[in-house]
């Protein structure tokens, strides 16, 4: 099957999910021993996954974070503090647990997935799983940053990354990426698909300086006016100013909802990854959870058409994977709730509970 | 030593900290293999640690979660939708980690430590550890909640039960609370704290009506009215419209600061404790971390007196310190990437490592 019947075939399979189970959970909370609704989120996070996996009690024993590394043509522009080389080397560093997210992934019993879908430099790491499109994209302010059918193979490779991870029995997955350039092409993207302009979103991405912010801004306009992409249409917007990695994350959230696997959203990359699945297929909402709320301007508009909360305010914008261990901890904790607090029966909330506990003096 | 020497001691013994290791700490972050201040509060929490230990590198092995429990003379007026008897039921349930934040607690291998610094109903439980000061405080609308003595008692209480887990070698506490009503003793405490009204600042607790909370909007009016506490005399404050509870807990924040021990503020009574705590001595917050943002109005008001951020959103307004255990992870990541994270250096982030790799091939 080529990538583009593989991905309708894919969008055709993802199902909203079970309103069933959800309602069952929400009773089962209502007779656990606290003030309707006080713990919040935790709440929320039970019955979306009870909604997922069909069950009121879920242990998320295995967690894995899958990392999407490619280089970005439009670097050659001058929109990133970063060399080009670094996404090589930060995606060898992640295999042995040097990163910010791969050490946290390390401390939280995490397994880390790093794929490579378009690193340009070389190197020698057999633990990258190699899923290289192309070495990088090109620029996208002379041209598309990429072929539809690239921009097709991407977005199949991360749903079969996805596929992988149900076969491997992942209980919950995170999508990360690392690629220099690529707050600039997500940006992009972003600008395109609520069409919001350039100078409202565009951010300082790794840390640029106000000149170099100047002229992202301007890449990211002219880039938009050059391919002119439909924004009605997810793959070519991906294949006119994504990249690779982007592709393939929105491919990783379709198939994680294809095969009903929970999946958080990282930071700012990731969220306008997730909302490029979202546009592709709505249903794709009842699998996604959001995690921190990323630094970056644009990721606030991403997540509220996303009708996301994310759970965590660390003013973080590393990328990678970073905010998932955290949110994978949060996800574990509404776990808890659903399997470990007492209900009032258990609990004995009642003055005879009390009067008992006298009679045993 | 009186209570009153002994409290008037421990705040002449808390010291800022160290601002020498922040600095360190800050320098040896800007050598981290990311872009500067990516990882955000977590690198902040690194350098707080850092003058608090006097370490760069540090371990949070031992969590203790310090649960003040006491009842609440205030709820007598018909301010709390749960029986009062639901003090010591969940007290003691605690201790079988059946409540929210006992399960957390549980899951991720936090002590806790439950004690009775007031609970007016009888009960059978060892493991509570016995602090009673007296079972309930009378009811702030026709007087004192407590006498003076009383309430330099509980604050006393509190700094001992720092002082322990300073003996017990605890890296980094957590202050929560068990007593039916003490969201109107905190409201009360908060609103002649910062010479805010009632009226602005009383929420729901546990779930109340629109009546009820009229009601409890008028009560703590009249409490503030009837006991005419002296606003810059907190020991004032706490003995007239306070509780056990809350006297005790800023007891522990008191005493964990003179400790030098890491204390997470839970919720909106543990963080008007805090800053009763920042009011007596305004070293002490150099040694309190937030949470997550409570959804009590008056946290906010609180929150900002102690410039603090919260670092989860997750909507909960339980209590108990249930925003402790996942405060305790975030915490730890801290660590993780203090402790486990290359260096520029060490991540080999240039041109000539790319050769390298290149090279070996």
């Amino acid at each position: 099957m080529d990538a583009k019947d593989f991905i309708q075939k894919t969008l055709s399979e993802i199902s909203p999910v079970n309103q069933e189970p959800v309602k069952e959970a929400e009773k089962y909370q209502s007779n656990l021993a606290m003030p309707p609704g006080s713990m919040g989120e935790l709440l929320k996070i039970g019955q979306k996954l009870a909604g997922i996996t069909g069950k009121l009690h879920n242990s998320l024993v295995k967690k894995r974070i899958i990392v999407l590394c490619a280089d970005n043509g439009v670097v050659q522009e001058g929109v990133s503090s970063a060399p080009q080389s670094v996404t090589a080397s930060q995606a060898v560093n992640m295999t042995k647990h040097l990163t910010g997210m791969s050490c946290l992934a390390a401390h939280f019993n995490n397994e880390i997935q790093v794929v490579d879908v378009g690193i340009k430099c070389d190197y020698d790491c057999p633990e990258i799983l190699n899923r290289k499109i192309r070495k990088g994209t090109d620029s996208i302010l002379h041209g598309r940053a990429m072929s539809l059918e690239e921009a097709e193979q991407a977005v199949k490779t991360g749903i079969e990354l996805a596929d992988m991870a149900a076969e491997d029995k992942v209980n919950v997955a995170g999508v990360g990426e690392m690629g220099i350039g690529n707050t600039t092409t997500s940006t992009a993207v972003l600008s395109v698909l609520t069409q919001t302009s350039p100078e409202k979103i565009t951010g300082r991405g790794g840390c640029i300086t106000d000149k170099m912010l100047a002229h992202k801004k301007e890449v990211i306009e002219k880039a938009i006016k050059k391919n002119k992409p439909d924004s009605s249409d997810v793959i070519d917007v991906l294949s006119c100013v994504g990249g690779f990695d982007l592709a393939a994350m929105c491919g990783v959230f379709l198939g994680c909802a294809k095969n009903r696997i929970p999946v958080v959203i990282d930071g700012y990359i990731s969220v306008v990854a997730a909302l490029c699945a979202f546009r592709l297929n709505k249903n794709v909402r009842d699998y996604l959870f959001a995690s921190h709320v990323s630094e970056e301007k644009g990721y606030k508009i991403a997540i509220e058409e996303l009708s996301l909360v994310p759970y965590l305010n660390l003013g973080m914008r590393l990328g990678e994977g970073s905010g998932c261990p955290l949110a994978f901890e949060i996800m574990d904790s509404s776990c808890v709730i659903m399997n470990d607090m007492a209900s009032f029966e258990k609990a004995r909330i009642n003055d005879s509970y009390l009067e008992e506990l006298r009679t045993q003096k």
